[in-house]
């Protein structure tokens, strides 16, 4: 297919094309290299996009702070095109593979570094929400301009001292020489490895998921930040801004209890510090949610990785239905594509917003949880959920004594006949514990679909037709990865670039192929097995295209199985002939 | 097992003890008889609790309007045991199985009949809520005792007519007629059934399920009623007292806009019809949303008996994984046990509580919906929402053109150079347009959750060993009603049973045996199909314990099938060989 062919050939096997090659400055299917470069590159374009929401002059040199929101709005839109612009040499140095690259990209990375480095220390407070916000939410715009201003030079000496023939050969089938060094273990082992091994060894994150991580992390530093900054200075100030007078008002409101009843304003020190006490329990509930929050999308993106990883390993083996339930086929689509362009733009989206949900959510509970029970417990005043509760004791005594009652009898009598009867006379008391039951199923559903909203590989509705709008990125993304990076495929690509090359080039020798092939053997059938044995080269190859139909075709396998037990049609042993 | 044998011999073989059985009201496992009359039973007994809820006299004949609150809620758990045990004798006389007790039970629902609707024709006001909730509320207990008071005279009335050895043999193996008479079906139609209709004919609602799904709808009712009658009249009352003063005083407030801005007392008869308007609205948001949930209720109940009957099949087939995506054992437990008891009362429990998340949910978003959109349609003011979207209509369009561009490079271009790059440069736009789908994930998920709350046999969690309660309850009592109620096992027991009965009761013959065993083909391997042929009676009831034990233990069917297919074993034909 044109797909498969030109795609793919396109990014294992750039070295046959030796011109810089400025126009594609990252392929997201190479599988090895600068992830880290390209990373950074898309960690400067998020934060630069973040600082971008707020600013109110989005493009520099042009001052707009007297023109109207409207025209605010189109240069922000022009600057969602400027930005990815502005910093597109910075990738397509590195992408070039060429000393000049690699030497202009050093220079450039430098200068937006040092530029960058200087605009802080020259200015580092700004009018912005909070004093030192423009400086803190610019950390790691710095931070990923200091990995790059590492990352070239360190490619350009590399470059030097690497010989070119080496470095190519490292482009093009390291994929394969991994398979290599399994094969050569196993040969230190005399063993054949354990097949558990083969699809541990062979993963690699992808290019697209480091750059997703890595935005999803700057992501949650940089909402993480503004909720702080947006929240915590302007709290301290109202708390250290408290008057007699507020006091006053609020313990005429009732919000603050008191023994003065009157609310005289010049005995109202206690209250004062009551009041003082409620907002820096505020401030605290504040932080302590926030903590929890971004810890909880921290988990959930590397339970996300962790995922990714089962899944691409289970999509290897053809096992479909262990990832999707449902059959599907993964040949990529147009839908597909674009569903694959987006991912990680998708996951930063997702994960900002599951912040901000679960800041809402956890700052909620938190606040009811420290009002209705920790400051009551500790003042002694507000008691009024522990007064609700002690007035209900019989109701809960009789619900519990209910259930209780319930499993000793499932216990001891076991569907003798009282139980029927208790089943009717218990059916009210079992209604109210269906009310509490249906709360809890309340709680433990949103919070589980909050917690887990930043997982795109999660569907959030329970297993059905309707793909939600992350999942379904995420099914097709997925789908591409596989179809597109499969390790056998490349291997095969890789052995089939070798054919025309001459034969002085440090190619591979055929045994190695021969290993090579044993590695596959977890993902094919049992049945290939007996054809292990044979070891002449251009068997090889016929085998390799073999295996890879055989892969994408498992419902050949059938045919093939019944062709192999027939000992008629050739020579080959049956596959428990073998040790 | 002592359970299989002591409960399972108890429910289906109850005609074996003649005595009447007042001590087990109703054996939820039956599968046939006054369904609709126990059903009615348990109505009333939901209806009472309802009432119990907002009643200050709890208990007929205390009246505690004077008493504290505390007393009241002793009284009303007290009620909690007293409802059930005041209308055990109208279920106990229907389970007595004797014209005795039908006699009894006519007397009893005519007299709680006359009683309940001379009460309310009496009295058909009362100062609660609303002055006719009481009334409305009411109505489903009348309606069940109506049933109940036609049920008892059609049961009398059959009791004298039918013969009483009809009758039993009506209890005994009704459902094992069911097989004699598709087996006739299939004679006459000359060719074997085809095996879809089986496990269609076979299928009868448990008890369990009709009583849950009574109660439910009564819980709607109630829900819904007791909604509308603390709303609706309320709001009428504010609507018809709606003052000029209190006009001026919400122009003040800005929620209602005005051309008069002095707001002049005396020039307010526009801003006034504006105000009742806005409230009449509120009004028809609120009976959209409640009708709306509603229906929905409704239909997810219906859903539930759907998903429910479909369940049930796949489980009497031994398709474990259909219905639970994890591998389960099928024996019950005593935790089995105690959710089977409970699962009708939660079913109930969780419909009230999801009609009031969904009239909540509902409510606000119509609300949002008709002051947002309609009513500025309408009237041309307060067009906050239309004016931002105007403002922000290039950022729309900005959106739009990034997805189009998109979806057209992966259809025109398809993987080739450019789509890389262009993949880079809209990484801005696609993390606002993944912003979007952020929410619309959000939208989706949560009407997701809230309108599938009251189906028990939905996880609300993606697929995983975390059971909330409703689903786990559900699981349990799908557990218990395959292991206890399975066609083939009732089927086995009623066989067992005619093994030691008189030659001169109307008993089953060999040959109908023999055809019984015919329908349990599709539940069944095929290679049992060659034991097909043979008629002798003895050879018959072993093959029912070789069906009943092969089918609760479907790993033994390979080394059955083995058996089968070595021709040296036996004499039997493999499967393939028969027509």
């Amino acid at each position: 297919s044109p797909w498969g062919g030109g795609g793919e050939g396109h990014s294992v096997y750039s070295h046959s094309n030796p011109s810089p090659d400025f126009c594609s400055p990252v392929n997201f299917l190479e599988v090895e290299g600068n992830q880290g470069l390209v990373a950074a590159v898309f960690g400067i374009l998020f934060s630069s996009l973040c600082m971008l929401v707020l600013d109110k002059d989005p493009l520099p040199l042009i001052a707009s702070g007297k023109t109207r929101a409207v025209v605010t709005g189109y240069w922000k839109i022009m600057a969602l095109l400027y930005y990815p612009a502005f910093y597109y040499p910075l990738i397509a140095c590195a992408m070039s593979r060429h000393q000049a690259g690699y030497f202009i990209g050093c220079l450039l990375s430098w200068c937006h570094c040092v530029v960058c480095i200087w605009q802080k220390v020259d200015c580092p407070q700004s009018p912005k929400i909070y004093r030192y916000y423009s400086l803190l939410s610019d950390v790691p715009l710095i931070l990923c301009l200091v990995v790059l201003s590492i990352w070239y030079p360190v490619l350009l000496v590399n470059s030097f001292t690497q010989e070119k023939a080496a470095a190519k050969e490292v482009m093009c089938c390291s994929f394969f020489r991994i398979h290599l060094g399994m094969a050569l273990l196993k040969g230190s082992w005399g063993k054949p490895l354990c097949p558990h091994y083969v699809p541990f060894l062979w993963f690699q994150v992808p290019l697209k998921l480091v750059i997703s991580v890595t935005t999803a992390v700057i992501a949650v530093y940089q909402v993480a930040l503004l909720l702080l900054v947006a929240f915590i200075p302007n709290i301290q100030i109202v708390r250290a801004g408290m008057t007699k007078e507020i006091t006053v008002l609020l313990v005429q409101f009732g919000v603050i209890p008191s023994e003065n009843a009157g609310g005289v304003p010049g005995d109202m020190e206690k209250e004062l510090a009551t009041v003082k006490h409620y907002l820096w329990s505020l401030e605290v509930c504040y932080i302590c949610s926030l903590v929890l929050s971004c810890l909880l999308t921290f988990s959930m993106l590397l339970r996300s990785l962790v995922v990714h990883r089962a899944n691409l390993k289970a999509l290897y083996r053809g096992a479909v239905l262990d990832v999707f339930c449902h059959a599907r086929v993964l040949r990529p689509s147009q839908q597909a594509l674009v569903c694959w362009m987006s991912f990680a733009s998708f996951q930063t989206a997702f994960t900002c917003f599951g912040l901000l949900i679960q800041q809402v959510i956890f700052f909620i509970c938190t606040v009811a949880f420290t009002f209705l029970v920790v400051i009551p417990l500790q003042s002694g005043t507000n008691r009024h959920l522990f007064k609700i509760l002690e007035n209900m004791w019989p109701f809960w005594l009789t619900l519990v004594l209910a259930v209780v009652v319930q499993n000793l009898l499932a216990h001891f009598y076991f569907l003798e006949k009282p139980l029927c009867v208790v089943s009717y006379l218990l059916f009210p008391m079992n209604v109210l514990v269906g009310v509490l039951a249906a709360g809890w199923r309340m709680v433990i559903s949103a919070l589980y679909n909050v917690v887990h909203f930043c997982q795109l590989d999660i569907s959030l509705l329970n297993r059905g037709p309707v793909l939600l709008p992350g999942y379904r990125t995420y099914c097709h993304y997925l789908k591409l990865e596989v179809s597109q990076s499969h390790p056998v495929m490349k291997a095969f690509c890789c052995l089939l670039l070798q054919l025309p090359s001459p034969e002085g080039q440090p190619g591979l020798k055929p045994t190695d192929v021969e290993e090579g092939e044993i590695l596959l053997l977890p993902s094919l059938a049992l049945s290939e097995k007996g054809l292990m044995r044979a070891s002449k080269s251009k068997q090889t190859r016929t085998r390799w295209w073999l295996a890879y139909t055989l892969l994408n075709n498992p419902s050949l396998l059938a045919y093939r199985k019944a062709v192999l037990s027939d000992p008629t049609a050739n020579g080959t042993q049956p596959c428990s002939a073998r040790p």
